[in-house]
């Protein structure tokens, strides 16, 4: 049994974290920490990882749901202190941050996992096996979601940082750095961002493989109606497409039965395999991919953005 | 003796590497490409890296010393036609395609070279020797130049890419890089972006280390007058001040005699041994050090750059 606690209780912690590990017996919720130190229900909540690690019940692993800002220092403490940590998704504000992560990690001998959870969407491993085995023309992310629905009052994803309308989009990039056959990486970039605030509501990114697949993303944050989160692949045998997010599964117009989206537990279920062998699991190339945008990318200023 | 072509004529390429390849015999130069066709003596020069390639003398190896917006496709047809290739700084315009260079030059087993000139300034070594002896308290990087001067009419340097004074101030963080105890990563950064231009004209960008260490950067590309180039290093036994790019080294003010700067005639020393060798030397942190600073930071519309 891994006695685990959560840093940040937010909206992915109660619509996710709390769920999943409450499916998952080979886990023990023991503790939270939060600032605001809301109660949920018997679970004792401190302040923050120090206070939890001070004060609270013997733990082997946190998982970490706070933003990303203010992840690194959590996850150094907690490594630190000789605990397993799982990192929501992006897994820091700086490549290079992750990078001294996990070798705090190694040093310590615990387990690290850089969590991407749209990897663990229903329709990405057999697309994954479907790619592997077709020749790849080309390839189209479509992300357009309506922040004002999915991230209500989420200052942070407007600053620095917070990536904008990348903290949706690096769940893409996240499915196609494992779906796809090639290692991939960018060309160029298009980024809006409005005039009030430090991260990207709208974007065009173009990435390429070294044998030339095209490769583009088209990002918007300001859908409303029908939401868009879709990976078109046009192979020289059909053309395969994941939509909502990676649950749903076609190829050349017909579904794919893949089963229901697990992606919460899915991600447990590898922790805890991680923390069996004695391994950390650390993949930064999504927030690679959105650094070298960033670097390349040209900018324009758009409207202000008033949620 | 290893033939070399050079890709690109223009001011670095003049100042630097026409003198360093005419003073190493080990090199031949035997021909060059830029786009203007500029006669070189009698240097054959060619169009582009593909005329070279198709239509000039045997080459071993080519050196470029293009814009970073075209290094990476010079690049590999340089490589997949078997060349060992030096890239001038920046080795290109992300991390990842510089990652994908090195894999095309594995596979083709020739050496690839991410040149950084700074490092090879002659009070680095001394520098990185010395501070490897003691613990440091705290480390500054103040770089500030008059892009009028250094950079006329390179319009490529304000443009996506270009990074504007993060061009120069790589030069920093590739001597960091090299003379820092411990890996450094970035925490965060202010970026001043003139409202007509894409790249920065000045910047602050605070680093840290594992250890704590604080290291501080400061940057400016509008600096009249005297220019500063300028690293110092406070520890536990006296205060090391790199200057002039790296080429003067004082310890508590005392200067301390570091021989002639031979930056250029350094790094093809480094290209000629690599290749003897059969060895690559691919390191992209600083470059990864400039995407995370633009990942991370908050940027500052100011008034408009008119050469």
């Amino acid at each position: 049994m891994i006695r685990i606690g959560l840093v940040g209780l937010g909206k992915i912690a109660h619509d996710q974290h709390l769920p999943a590990l409450a499916g998952d017996p080979r886990f023990s919720l023991v503790a939270a920490a939060s600032h605001g130190r809301p109660t949920h229900g018997d679970l004792p909540v401190f302040h923050d990882i120090d206070d939890l690690l001070a004060n609270g019940p013997a733990l082997d692993a946190v998982a970490l749901c706070t933003p990303p800002q203010v992840r690194r220092e959590t996850a150094l403490a907690a490594l630190r202190a000789g605990k397993h940590v799982f990192l929501e998704k992006p897994p820091g504000v700086t490549v290079g941050e992750v990078h001294e992560l996990a070798a705090v990690a190694r040093d310590q001998g615990v387990t690290l996992f850089t969590s991407w959870h749209s990897r663990f969407a229903a329709g990405v491993p057999q697309a994954k096996a479907w790619l592997a085995k077709r020749r790849l023309r080309k390839l189209a992310i479509e992300w357009r979601e309506d922040v004002r629905r999915w991230h209500p009052g989420q200052a942070w994803i407007w600053q620095a940082g917070g990536m904008g309308v990348f903290d949706p989009a690096i769940n893409a990039l996240s499915i196609l750095t494992e779906i796809m056959p090639e290692e991939v990486f960018v060309t160029g970039a298009k980024l809006q961002v409005p005039e009030n605030v430090q991260a990207p509501i709208a974007g065009h990114v173009d990435i390429t493989t070294l044998s030339g697949v095209p490769v583009t993303a088209d990002l918007d944050f300001l859908q409303t109606g029908p939401q868009t989160w879709d990976i078109t692949a046009w192979t020289d045998d059909g053309v395969l497409k994941l939509s909502l997010g990676g649950a749903e599964l076609t190829i050349d117009g017909q579904a794919i039965p893949v089963g229901e989206n697990r992606e919460y537990p899915g991600l447990y279920d590898r922790f805890a395999t991680l923390i069996a062998e004695g391994r950390s699991e650390v993949d930064v190339r999504p927030l690679s991919l959105v650094a070298d945008a960033f670097l390349v990318g040209d900018r324009e200023r758009v409207e202000a953005f008033v949620e």
